[in-house]
Parts: C-alpha cells; sequence; structure tokens
C-alpha cells in the first residue's frame, strides 16, 4: 500500500511538477490500483511507473477544475486501446458524467470495459471487504471534496500459546477456530474464540484532500489519519493570495495536521511559481509546524504505515 | 515557416511518441503559430519547445479521435492562465464545439481571450492577406480532414537595370512604380508597372492529411504540394490492416507523394508497435517509391521550402 504522485503541480503543468494525480497501490489488499484525480498527461506519467492501466479499478475526483479531470478521456480511452477489460468505476462531483459522456461520445470511443461513473455527495460513497471511503466537502469556489480512506481492522492473531495451554496442539482446527465464535472440539472442550484471538490490528487511514482553503470543518476527515496529503498552493506569506484563490499554505496544511493527530503529512500541487530550489522552504516552512512532513514530487512514492509503525521507524 | 512534429504517434502515447499534434510556425509571415490537431498532453510536449502558447492564433483539428483532440481543454485553459490575450480560431468537424463548450462549462473554465470555433466542410476554410487554407474529406470512418495551405504568391523584384535603362534612378519613384499598374512621370514618361517588374515569387504549399487511407480522391489535397504530412500508421506489409483501420502505410504515402508531384514527404502517426529500432525499416519504404521522404520523431523540425529550393539544396 504507497501512494505515487504522477503530478504535483496547481494550475498549469510545468517542466517539474505535472497537473494532479496520485495512484493509491492496493496490490496486496485488492490487486488494484486507485487513481485520486487525473489531471491531463497522467497516462503518460504512468508510462514512466510501474502501474498497469487495467489494474485501476476506481478513480476519485476530488473537483472539476481543468487541471484535475481532463486527463481522464485519454486514460479511458488507452486502458479500452490497450484491451482493459475490468470494470472500472468513478466517483466525483455532480458534472463529471456530463463530461466524461460527452467526450467519449465526439471523439468516437467505444470503451472495451464497462464504467460506472457516480456523482457524489458528503458521506459514505464506497465500501467493500476492506475499505471504506467517505468523502466531504471543502471550500473552494466550485464544489471540491476530501477523500477519507479508511482500512478496515483486521482480526487478531490466534493466540497459541494459550490454546497449548489448555492442550489444543496446532493443525486444521486453528483455522476452525478463527472462523467459528464457538467451537466444540471432538474431545468436549467448549472454545471460545474472542479468548484465543489477540486485538483487532488496526486498519490505516489516508486522507486525500482536494483544492481547499484550510478549515476546522475539514477535521473529521482528517482526524487521526496516519497519513494526509493535502494541498499547499502557495508558501507562508502568500496567505492572502491563497484564501483569495481558495488555496491552503505549507503551514495551513502542517497545522491541520498537527491539530487532528496525523501521523504523516504529505503536500502537494504546489504552484509553478515555485522552482526546485524553493522546495525545502516550503517543506521547512511546513516541518517547523508539524515535523513529519514529506513534500510530493512527480513520481515520488509514500508507503503507508500506521503511526505507530511510523514512530518505531523514526526511533 | 517551420513544422514542429509535437507527436507523432498513433491511437496512444507510448515513452517514443506522444500522440498527434503539429505547429506550423509563421513567425515572418503572420508572427504566429498554427496548430494542426492538439492530442492529450500538447501543452507538456510545447513545453520543451520555444514555442509561446500566447504565439498560437489557429487551431485546425483533422478529425474528433480522442488522440487529436484530448489535449484541446489543457491547451486552452493553460493560455488563458499564462495571460494570453490574442484571438484564438479552432477549426474542425463537426461536434468540435460541443466537446470544447462542454469542457470548459464543466471545469468551470472562463477564458482570457476571445475563442471563435469554426465548424468545417469542404472547401476553402480561411483566407487572410497571406493564406489561404483548404479543407477535404478524407476517408477514415468518421469524418476526417486534409488542409491544404497555400501562401500566396508574392509579387516580383522591380528590375532595376530595366529602369535604369530608361532614365529611371533608384529613388521614392521606385515604391510608387511598385504601387500603381500605371504611372506617369514628372518629366512625361508613361510606366506600366507589368513590364519592369519580374515574375511573381511563388508561394509555398503544405499539405496536413489526417487520419485516412490512402485514394486518389485526395490528389487535389495534395498536388504539387512542397511538403506532404502525410500518416504512415503501418509498415508496408500491414496493408490489410491499415485498410480495416482506415489507415495508409508507409509505401501508400510515398506513392501518394510521387504521384502528386510532391516536394517533400514527412510520414507520421506512427503506431506505437514500432520502436526506434524500426524507424529506418519504415523510412527506407517509404524512400524506395519517393526519396525525398523524412519520417517524424516527437520535436523534429522541417523546414519548408519551395520544390524549387529543396531542390538547389540538394544538388
Ligand atoms: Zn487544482
Ligand atoms: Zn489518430
Amino acid at each position: 500500500m504507497e501512494l505515487i504522485f504522477l503530478g504535483t503541480g496547481a494550475g498549469v503543468p510545468s517542466k517539474e511538477r505535472n497537473v494532479s494525480a496520485i495512484a493509491l497501490t492496493l496490490l496486496q489488499e485488492l490487486n488494484s490500483i486507485w487513481l485520486f484525480d487525473c489531471g491531463e498527461s497522467t497516462q503518460q506519467q504512468i508510462l514512466h511507473t510501474s502501474i498497469k492501466p487495467g489494474k485501476i479499478k476506481k478513480i476519485f475526483i476530488t473537483h472539476l477544475h481543468g487541471d484535475h479531470i481532463f486527463g481522464l478521456p485519454g486514460f479511458l480511452s488507452s486502458r479500452s486501446f490497450q484491451g482493459g477489460d475490468g470494470p472500472l468505476t468513478i466517483y466525483g462531483p455532480a458534472g463529471i458524467k456530463e463530461y466524461i459522456e460527452t467526450s467519449l461520445k465526439v471523439s468516437g470511443t467505444h470503451l472495451t470495459y464497462p464504467l460506472t461513473i457516480v456523482e457524489i455527495s458528503e458521506g459514505k460513497i464506497m465500501e467493500d471487504e476492506k475499505f471504506i471511503v467517505h468523502a466531504g466537502k471543502l471550500d473552494h469556489g466550485i464544489p471540491s471534496y476530501g477523500f477519507r480512506i479508511v482500512e478496515k481492522n483486521k482480526p487478531g492473531e490466534l493466540l497459541v500459546d494459550k490454546l497449548m495451554d489448555i492442550g489444543i496442539m496446532p493443525g486444521p482446527i486453528y483455522q476452525q477456530i478463527k472462523e467459528n465464535a464457538v467451537l466444540h472440539t471432538a474431545d468436549g472442550q467448549v472454545i471460545h474464540r474472542e479468548e484465543f484471538i489477540g486485538t483487532d490490528k488496526k486498519g490505516r487511514i489516508i486522507s486525500i484532500l482536494g483544492d481547499t482553503r484550510t478549515s476546522h470543518l475539514h477535521n473529521p476527515l482528517v482526524e487521526d489519519s496516519d497519513v494526509l496529503v493535502h494541498e499547499a498552493t502557495f508558501n507562508h506569506k502568500k496567505a492572502a493570495l491563497a484564501k483569495q484563490y481558495f488555496h491552503s499554505t505549507t503551514t495551513q496544511a502542517a497545522t491541520m495536521a498537527k491539530e487532528n493527530n496525523v501521523g504523516r503529512l504529505v503536500l502537494t500541487h504546489i504552484s509553478s511559481r515555485y522552482q526546485k530550489q524553493d522546495n525545502q522552504l516550503l517543506l521547512n516552512e511546513a516541518r517547523e509546524i508539524f515535523p513529519d512532513t514529506e513534500l510530493a514530487n512527480d513520481f515520488v512514492k509514500i508507503e503507508i504505515n500506521t503511526k505507530q509503525k511510523n514512530r518505531e521507524r523514526s526511533n
């Protein structure tokens, strides 16, 4: 489970940063990849990674500004052209359906796979056996959403020592204990699973926010996330500009992370006014407030660990 | 006046070739650049050239397949974002207006410059003081056009020797002779301009064809062009596939050039099945039929000379 940043710029592409797109790889968990936003040239960026378009099974769109959606028609067509036949679902704000359907119709594109387009509103927008995704509204002039991706807890490990203490040796019966709340053994013992299973393994939480001004109203989306991806279009001094254009600064993003008990913060959606040599400054501004911050560049990968594991790693 | 190939691939982008777009620089002639097709990531390709988006004043779209139009909304937005304020006109097949207007509307994009969209049919689609552009239908399953760009002839040079023979010496009167069909001089001479002006300097002709099967019906678009840009999606052996998918082969493009007295042929729209090491083979197939052939790669520049000048150069 990792984030691969495919485009980390704001508004317009530059030589250093393409426009927005983030892949969340869930290969072990679901044998699939989810995409968050799909700015122009996302399919070209993908050519420089190990991502196979056919593995992308869900696309979440934060908002309809061009730098977040203009890569969709091309990605959908090429996924088809390359023989992708697995279904694909797109979640996005109202209007996304008209945009995609018009683009495909006018260009005479016939997809080889079933495409579902879900126009979202606030609340739980999807749930499967392993994940729940919530959407929450942000503050960006046009409707913009943040996504909170919650991995479900996994049952704890079997307490082998404790089982052996009562004379139950390893074998097929261990699987049966895992699968049944109460089990009667051949020799008449009654095993209550809860007594022989460790505590749940906590699932991870990733929050990916679209373009937005900073606001305490976003706390429920963000709190206790293991990884928060937040836009930082401007540096600290440009707070007035950020407010005017419905964006955030480095320090606003860091404050959001700090106040919400986040594990790790990743800044993205960096204005093209900043060059390579400004990256360290932007990063330092955020780290002064929230030390566990990274600044995303195109093709950067961020592994998703629980806060607990992150903390152990840095000790 | 030169062609800059921004994308030379077919259907889907590859690491080697982006999807279709060609710039025709008319900086000396009109202080502007024209674009032919605008596949996804054209604006990103432009970042790696000296082309300024604000200088692009006309875009001609051959057909509406995604690999030829999906870069339009992003290009239009970024041209605006970067403060472009000069008007832009787009010429393309019916449907282009709906595609552009829906993309701009859904994404909340407000352009800073006047945009005119002209849905074309066969015939003369534009004329200014220096150029005429004709469109002709091709054979591609969906409506696809070829463009014949004709530079108007320029008046010849003043025959200075002949004027001096009759006693008219260099001075402001030379400009008057150029500007008037008949001029009465102060000392009573009558000068008929046509007797003292050399033959017209022939303008150049460039033909740029969209995706198409080969056909003699396209001869009027192509004949006597100084430069012909023709698709060559497939190699010679794949003629059946080319026909099936409404495309052309290397040798079909070369035959078209040979039979139409063309100056120079440039092949583009090369299938991603061909790798770098296949380029020479593709080129050789065409050159056997039409020696003055080039194979376009992304960022290749081709200077536009008259056939006459081309011939002198190669001698
Ligand atoms: Zn944005
Ligand atoms: Zn094409």
